[in-house]
């Protein structure tokens, strides 16, 4: 089956008709409709298909054992997401898969491909929730209380879903089984598109991490407090939004100020307490807390000079992740020969699923080429021939690592 | 009855434990607990209590009729608000009433004292909507169907209360009866603590006005989106407060941004938008005109700076309203005497049910000096003495204006 009509198939399912976004949050119904299109896509291609007890879905080509090579994605969004982001490599897995048949390819070790929940940790907060609950990383019983917008927790959505939340956590037999792991994914910046390249291989993920900042002043009346008497927390927030941009983009890092919350939040009063969320990711660890400790400090200036109160506290940190050297190297060997010539190595700001499991397994990523670097938004978009190239490169790698 | 003993009875009515601000909202419990208080009082005077079509109190010491001495302000808050903005006023007014028997004055015009509904606009977001109702300011229908957060109607929340929403509106008679109206008001700045005066009276209350302002950008992932390639409608929203707190000060105006929503508001994402509300009001309108159009300017330059669209609507309109010259100058003589020298006259940014009445009959008002000048929020206050010093001013002028 050719890579668009496989992409056909899953495209409409959780797509908003509004904003023309994707809504695809884990155990909800457009979640079950994507799981099952993936049952019914590996059934179809004799694959035998299993749930592991975090829910994560495995279809394997040949039997389970040591020195599977796994690939795979996760097909739950952000809010209003794009297409690509996940969807994308459990696809081009299936293509690939279809490939390496019709060039009569007969691994030796036994293929899987795989989709993650939970990877956006748009429902339940917490990224990569699949792999991390795989691989140990995260409590089962803290994973069981995390609790959705709708106060739903994570063991009532599993339940709901049909699944036993009671199993979750470590495996260590399945992560045993695994000889490498390779993600494909879209491109979510535009490094590819001026190199003139629709593939490119990850070389690691930046350390990152989030902040909240609280910068609480007093509530005040707007018509009537003069400036002199205010303390107004809104001033500092806006200086450290500039301030970040300016911090990182001197030190080559990134800081985003997606979420801001002002207390009580009328229109007619100054806000007593303004409540910010700290995006800050970077090539080093170095830098990034460089970056942020720059940041943090004209915070603290700006609102010190508005007699605002300031405080910031990290609600989660991701060290860099280097992906497997050899791992790298067998794969850009390979590629080269197929895509013509040597094919670009990008780090990338992004965590995945690939980068948790980098930790126990070696593990290595592919990038489509994203023609706008547009990615988190309905705007984000592949050209239908770099998708097809990424089938091509997967296959590639898929047969160096599995057929020989 | 002292001023303090009628002070603590009103005063833990609809306070929050948590916050000690006051959620004295129109038509709720609370706002029940203060009317019945308010009757209870006007009661225990002998003063007969007539609720007027709009749901408004009016408690009359001597048969309504033309010529009639008006004094009264509000009970409802706003969220989290102070215990004087409001309160003080009506409370006041019924001391003032105590006061003026004791010395044994005798009314030769009606005198009432008033509560106005939903004057902070805090649940249906009109301000003043009680005397804008009573003044024909405002269509009953759109009244009626003005909704809270939980989308429930202004008409169904007069209904809860066991009013008729069918009857509200103008009322010229009601109005044609007013032969001055004098509201007093805990002050809203803090501009009579270094004068070390206890009241002053008002000037005018400054033109003012609410625009939203949207900055409309493209969502992108935090982690992943170069800044040369995003729209991040947070940085110019970021330059915008700046620029209007430089623009306002070099005019002697007052600008605020209370109110900021960032969507999809994810702490990982650039966001796709930023809407925000601006609270802007000066001492002519000419000034806030050229206030308004020096903070859309800097908007427009710092969104297209980012590739971000902007756009601005105004939400409301108040034009200047400046207080009855005659009222003004009869109240200024009275209090001269009383007060020990003149007093101050100021304006205010705040509005008030004396501005909206004032553009029908003649009006004035008190401040009574707030020591740190905070409003609208739970930290308001007003010495004691400085509240006692406001009834002998409002008695004071009652007098003049009721009594000979």
């Amino acid at each position: 089956m050719t890579f668009a009509t496989l992409w056909s198939e899953l495209e409409p399912i959780g797509r908003c008709a509004q904003t023309g976004g994707y809504r695809r949050y884990s155990w909800t119904a457009a979640d079950s409709e994507c799981r099952a299109w993936f049952v019914k896509q590996a059934q179809a291609r004799g694959l035998e298909v299993a749930v592991d007890k975090n829910g994560n879905l495995w279809a394997w080509w040949g039997k389970r054992g040591p020195g599977a090579v796994v690939t795979g994605s996760h097909l739950d969004s952000v809010p209003d997401g794009g297409a690509f982001d996940g969807p994308l490599g459990i696809v081009s897995a299936l293509a690939a898969v279809d490939l390496l048949r019709e060039q009569g390819a007969e691994p030796v070790r036994p293929v899987a491909v795989t989709a993650f929940v939970e990877e956006e940790g748009a429902r339940f907060g917490v990224a990569c929730l699949g792999t991390r609950l795989l691989t140990g990383m995260i409590e089962p019983e803290r994973a069981r209380r995390l609790a959705d917008d709708q106060k739903a927790t994570y063991a009532e959505a599993m339940t709901q879903a049909g699944l036993d939340p009671d199993g979750i956590g470590a495996d260590d037999e399945l992560i045993g089984d695994i000889g490498a792991f390779v993600e494909l994914h879209v491109e979510q910046g535009r490094a590819l598109a001026p190199l003139g390249h629709a593939v490119a291989i990850a070389e690691s993920i930046w350390p990152h991490g989030r902040w909240r900042l609280d910068f609480t002043g007093v509530a005040d009346h707007a018509g009537t407090a003069r400036f002199a008497d205010r303390r107004d927390p809104m001033l500092p927030y806006a200086s450290t939004v500039l301030a970040a941009r300016r911090a990182a983009a001197e030190r080559g890092a990134l800081a985003t100020f997606g979420k801001v919350i002002a207390e009580p939040g009328g229109a007619n009063g100054v806000p007593s307490a303004v409540h910010a969320w700290l995006d800050a990711r970077a090539p080093e660890e170095a830098v990034l807390r460089d970056t942020v400790a720059t940041v943090c400090s004209a915070a603290e200036r700006a609102a010190a000079e508005q007699g605002v109160s300031f405080s910031v506290r990290q609600e989660s940190a991701t060290p860099v992740v280097r992906f497997d050297r050899d791992l790298r190297g067998r794969i850009s060997a390979v590629l080269g020969s197929v895509l013509d010539g040597p094919v670009p190595v990008l780090p990338t700001g992004a965590g995945h699923d690939a980068g948790v499991l980098a930790a126990r397994v070696p593990a290595a990523m592919l990038f489509v080429r994203n023609p706008t670097g547009i990615s988190h938004s309905p705007a984000e978009r592949a050209d239908l021939a770099d998708c097809e190239a990424g089938v091509r490169a997967l296959a590639a790698v898929l047969r160096e690592l599995a057929c020989q």
